[in-house]
């Protein structure tokens, strides 16, 4: 099975669907990294932060080992945490994290949040969280432009084809684009019918640069992890306008949630630990939803966000 | 008849409430001065884009010929435009615009918007507005750090004691305040009952910056300007839970949510063209609202911003 692509303003292709790799545990990762390949994911979307990236290789190194596909099959996409925006921090993990996976280049490479905390020596703690060892959020000195700048060196060595950024709002990325010298690939965003960020995508589109919607399933995600506001919120595959089109379409509700976001041009990463759903999910673009029934699931739009750092009582405020 | 004033991380006092000067129109813009220096006012919030900083210069000029105020005595506002965000332009226009009021430095000067537009000489276009000739935006190549930069030099050479920033969100000042020398003394932000923005007001206060809020009429400024959504929302003064509280206290809707966001330790900078209502809305530190009263206002949150280019069907996306 083949999911379509999306070209990138780096001149490569990027598959529209993938799997995340956010909140797999590290006992599973690799086995389902190996599945989701044998499934036919290309491209899986990891991070520092997740803390299974060494998994992750492992599952993808069985595959390539079996002959199931090669390196260059796959779209391995990884993330800068907060504590490497120092400029002279950057190429030092990226290359850490590389070997974590076991591969000698990144797809794509992405600032996973416009924060800069202060380091913190891998060997000491990693990932490194929010936190330090005493509960505080400390802020590192790094500006945006630094943390860029260290980005771009990492396109010319080699170590990623295309950098890009993440949980960015429009005001940062216009900012970011006067001073880049390579314009980011992609913006990847928390995006689902209760936050639509309209503006934001099409300004992203406007520019080039390609979005990935995390979180497609909505409250769904966060609810295990305590966020109040998630527990409040209508799950989104209870829903009924998206149950009626799941049933007119005889597709699942993550199948509409994942078709509605493609549909609008956006890449999506879902996930799941269910072999059935795995390829269910991968197969959200073979059925084309209506204008008018996108245009219903966009008007759920609440501006519900979920992932931003006040949820976890982090004091950060970039939203 | 004094205002409270607030402490700015530079050291001034700024007077809680004043006098904005947007939309006030040039032939009646200097008699207005003058009658509210004579009503109490001391703080003036002018701009570049405003397009009366002349005549404002004048009822100011008037005033302190006639001994009502000393220069020392008021608190003069403007701000940088979009026109002139490039390094080397930040001090020859607010020179100009200096020069336009009469005086010999600012009290506080604030970048307008997180935008940079193409230069235009003000011998050419003045104010230059959003567009250029042919009605297009031209984005300018300006870094926000090369126009801070700039504004700290405005404080070096004594042309402003105090730098802000206006229309700015949560990411872009984070990174702001990693390369600021001088950080900003205040942020103004479009604030009103259907745009609390508790989180963006909260982060300033922690940081030592104050709020000034523009606009706490809520649509009232806007319809107007033929901004949609603000025809279709319920006009402030209207609203069952202002003027309830307006009656209670024997004070106008105005009052209300002028003290609204005063209790809540933000500036407020209304506007009148009628005498009473001038005198009346910089009498609004006189009176409290209940904590009560004044969660119940803050829950009338809606999430609704009116001051944003795409009002205006501008193809800049900041929010």
């Amino acid at each position: 099975m083949s999911t379509s692509l999306i070209k990138l303003n780096s001149g490569y292709d990027m598959p529209q669907v993938g799997f995340g790799l956010w909140k797999v545990n590290n006992d599973t990762c690799a086995d389902q990294v190996y599945e989701a390949i044998k499934a036919g994911y290309r491209l899986f979307d990891g991070a520092c932060d997740y803390g299974n990236e060494v998994e992750a290789g492992q599952g993808v190194a069985r595959a390539i080992k079996e002959g199931i596909v090669t390196r260059s099959d796959l779209f391995i996409v990884s993330k800068l945490w907060n504590s490497f925006h120092d400029g002279e921090r950057v190429e030092p993990i990226a290359r850490k994290q590389l070997a974590d996976w076991g591969i000698d280049y990144f797809d794509l490479y992405i600032v996973h949040f416009p924060v800069s905390l202060t380091y913190v020596d891998p060997e000491v703690r990693y990932p490194p969280g929010w936190e330090n060892a005493e509960g505080k959020v400390e802020l590192g000195k790094a500006t945006i432009q630094e943390t860029w700048t260290a980005m771009e060196g990492l396109v010319d060595k080699g170590l990623a084809r295309s950098i890009g950024i993440s949980n960015f709002s429009a005001q940062l990325l216009l900012d970011l684009l006067r001073y880049a010298r390579i314009r980011p690939a992609t913006l990847q965003i928390e995006h689902h019918p209760y936050l639509t960020q309209e503006r934001l995508v099409a300004f992203a589109k406007r520019e080039g640069i390609a979005v990935t919607a995390y979180s497609s399933f909505g409250p769904l995600s966060f609810i295990e992890l305590n966020v109040k506001h998630a527990e409040g919120a209508q799950p989104l595959f209870e829903h009924e306008a998206i149950k009626s089109l799941a049933e007119k379409y005889g597709k699942t509700p993550a199948q509409v949630l994942l078709r509605w976001a493609t549909q609008r041009g956006i890449a999506v990463i879902p996930k799941s630990n269910n072999p059935k759903r795995l390829v269910e999910n991968l197969d959200v673009v073979g059925f084309d939803l209506k204008e008018e029934e996108i245009e219903a699931i966009s008007a759920l739009d609440r501006g519900l966000r979920f992932n931003d750092p006040h949820s976890y009582d982090l004091p950060i405020t970039i939203f």
